[in-house]
């Protein structure tokens, strides 16, 4: 038999009383955004935009009914043209109490834009959420889960508790927002494997593998990653986007995924700014992410030399 | 144990007396023409041309064999070139009983496509089904699923009862043709998950994601999303193309589904044309399509407000 | 229950006393052939070269040994290429008594070849395939599966019994080496589901979906097509390239599937040159395949017509 | 019942006393090194850098842990920039009885590079090895497995005992380094079916197939591999990268791979230098690549001929 506590030894967390890992199911709100903001011209493909709006008409809907049967709390993730265009979806998400974060203003592309223009899209976000329901998120998710080094504080400037974009851990840990800058947010990494989009996602013309995944392979690999990280006693994100995993026997296997998730001992399933709040308050160490600064390939002179990284021993 | 009722909330639908849920099984007959439309040079290789004409030459009337096995009426969409190549397989088709629908004149590349061309092609596929076969069609597939904003005022300029290339329901709807358009056809919408290609087509050089599946995992899925729609009571609409799932082991496949989907107690199989005219019949309230109207990212303006969509409470 | 008999209507075919399908084993030994005729710099992949090797030096010794063991006759096509590089190879697949047909000189590019071009690709593999082993083979492939037009009276001319390159049948046929000329030879089809480079094959900058999969899913799907041609009385053909399916775990599932596909009841496993020479000798129909003819789209006149193919009714 | 003994012919290999075949578990550490080396501007994005520093931050530590739990040692390459960025976890592979071996500087691309460009990165290579932990290496892995023809002899100049690049064969052998020079190292050759990129390995604008796998699908396959080579008496070589398979349900599964592999009976489990050390003791034949020039297509003379190899009979 293996013996299977091997735990995140760099970002180390005690759960709150009674638990010993923790779950979140988060759920990104794309709808029309995102097929936007990577072709404009795509608003000229009825099809391509039915698809989209699955999300928001159907699958919202029969995910909130899920979610109240498993009397679990999401977040969702929105961007605010989804919550400018579907305004009904957004209030009633918030008021079925589940949390609502920011996803962008229009699920932009983000390598490469200036802190300015980063800006913007953060603010009109804000903006969008605040005139759809009235609401002040304290989480965010980059847009293609695509952090800049300049986002961290762009995001403590307003205020935010949380990020969840980065991929480089099993458990929540504080972050500093930059080298030098004594301000931290929370951050809550994610993983491709915890996505649906590469099980199930396909559209021609825009993206995917061209393979579509049973439910029954996705329940599989989600049921096996939530279990591993209940061994080790971390935190299981699963990434879903409604127009996606909304549809009936994905739905239908989500909810499988749920229960069986729910079914683990001392497993806290919780939304995301939860997890967050709770990591803020007990965590002690703060991690400031090394930036590398390489001169372009193949240039590289004396200082083509990365900083060094410190990893503590594993228990 | 998971209660299984999640309907689509936003396209309601009683179904006959006896029913609860509907199921159409349906075939592209592309043949090919999809190939052609896609590169013309293409009918210089006959090794491909050879691969197209098995869907006519030699699944077509194994496909008819299963349904008469199976006695299910099956809705297979023609392009015009396909009806003009093979007129005595579609006569057989039409004999069987099944419904022939229209499906382009030469599988064309729909998009940004203007009114007055889309509107040849529809004329010619109307005029090639009428000289082959006889036959006048009253439902209509975009080739490559791909309806244009235009289209739905072209199908009921020429009387068509309904459309089968949006994405964004799990059960027929009515749709008015066009904003401020009073006229309305029906919408039976479909998926990718429920089309052939993304399981098995490849083909180099064409298209295809390189991976080919085997027909248990495809009847695997196919399976689990006709029990989803079973237990939701809404429309289990499979897409499937001769040339593909015509070869031997994928129709022992789609044989044993069609049992599975028959077995399904109350599941009523039949017909798009069928299901269309029920939905014609009795569907009270008529779905506008809000068209969204994004001037081209990032100079967005005033004008860049979407349509606000209306989501009724899920029941 | 499932009735299992649905046959190539196209293609009828009686098989020799006692049997009711055939199967065929066939491996495509290109070796390096097929990466240098895509890019001839190839050469300069030390790495590349060496996975490309691995086919005659390791892998064909080993398919040989479970050929021996499991009684069956294979067929293998050889470039010329190949017959020049491992000529020992070619020899012994030859002393033990499977069948040698020709694949081209290098693997060559078949695409919008002229017939002159394609003669020198036939002379030069046939003066190979002579000089490596004294060999006059009665079989061709086309590489990548890719015949021309002209391609049959090529063949025609030069005595060829038969090709398999097409994919428009379950069963062997006689076909009629162009419109209008009275010769004809046999073709026996292939299919893409039933060839393992969609399985298994992947090599960086070189091809391959970059998904491998298991050798027990290409059991299970291979299993499955086997089976389905044996019930409707038709030919199995599985393409296998020694450098992609003679590794081990892939070595040990063909020779699984050698002992379903054996264990068969009155399934007939032998070379394609014995399936031809039945085909030839029994076969009373001539199909002739109709050229499609098609201006280059979208200027379609009147000439703008397919020829019409005339399908049989299925028993 | 399938007689299971069929071995590597051309390398034919006597393992030490009481062991009947050898496996191997190696890492390469590339972390951020193959990213950057890829597109040196993608040290702009902070997602993709954090999702690369999982491998030395989180992975490393955990595997080591179940190595140490396994009693396994294993081989881990690592690129010199990993080494200078992370020596603290270089210096614990080093403690916990590892073995270090070299995997270029910056994870170079490979392809057409000239020797002294090759040799460059073969000497800063070792250098970061040696400033990072103290370590002389004595075996080499070419950056995305692509050994130039160039390469064994520069490694012979520099005093590598082995190189793990190459894919022709199932068991380790001693290879010329160069046509007419009469020194060898010894080459240990892998495969891309046990690779875990093809598997699980995907990044958006990077690279990957788009799908990714469950580690129930690994697993099984990897399995099935090990048996074979276990039954044929050869040498597999699992090649894992911490970023992707150290993940949390990856991780467990690797760790019963583990398992299954020390239960087959008569396997050696030990580094790829103890593996090379024993074939330089105790293999008799030196094998000599035969580099294949060809004159760039179609101009092919009468230098177009490739070197006849000899393929020794199988026993």
């Amino acid at each position: 038999m293996i013996q299977p506590a091997f735990a995140d030894s760099l970002h180390p967390i005690t759960w709150p009383e009674g638990y010993r890992a923790a779950a979140s199911f988060t759920f990104d709100v794309d709808a029309e955004s995102c097929t936007i903001a990577h072709d404009p011209s795509s608003t000229r493909r009825m099809s391509l935009m039915s698809h989209q709006s699955y999300g928001p008409k159907i699958a919202v809907p029969r995910l909130l009914q899920i979610l109240d049967r498993q009397a679990i709390k999401a977040t969702f993730f929105i961007p605010g043209f989804t919550a400018e265009s579907y305004p009904d979806v957004v209030r009633r998400i918030a008021d079925a109490g589940h949390e609502i974060a920011h996803h962008g203003y229009l699920h932009e592309p983000m390598q490469g834009i200036d802190a300015a223009t980063e800006a913007s899209y953060l603010d009109r976000g804000l903006e969008a959420l605040a005139n759809a329901a009235g609401i002040r998120p304290v989480g965010y998710r980059a847009p293609w889960w695509e952090l800049n080094w300049q986002s961290p504080a762009l995001l403590a400037d307003r205020g935010f508790l949380y990020d969840s974009s980065l991929l480089d851990g099993d458990a929540p840990y504080r972050m500093a927002v930059a080298e030098g800058d004594s301000r931290d947010i929370v951050e809550i990494p994610v993983d491709w494997a915890l996505d649906d989009w590469e099980q199930y996602g396909f559209y021609p013309g825009v993206t995917g593998s061209g393979v579509i995944e049973s439910p029954a392979k996705a329940l599989e690999m989600w049921t096996l990653e939530a279990q591993a990280h209940h061994s080790q006693g971390s935190c299981f994100v699963l990434t879903n986007h409604p127009f996606i995993s909304g549809r009936p026997s994905r739905a239908v296997a989500l909810e499988q995924l749920m229960e069986r998730v729910k079914d683990l001992d001392g497993m806290w399933v919780t939304t995301l700014a939860e997890i967050a709040q709770h990591t803020k308050d007990t965590a002690q160490e703060i991690h400031t992410h090394a930036r590398i600064d390489v001169p372009l390939f193949p240039g590289a002179g004396a200082s083509f030399r990365p900083a060094q990284v410190k990893i503590p021993t594993l228990r």
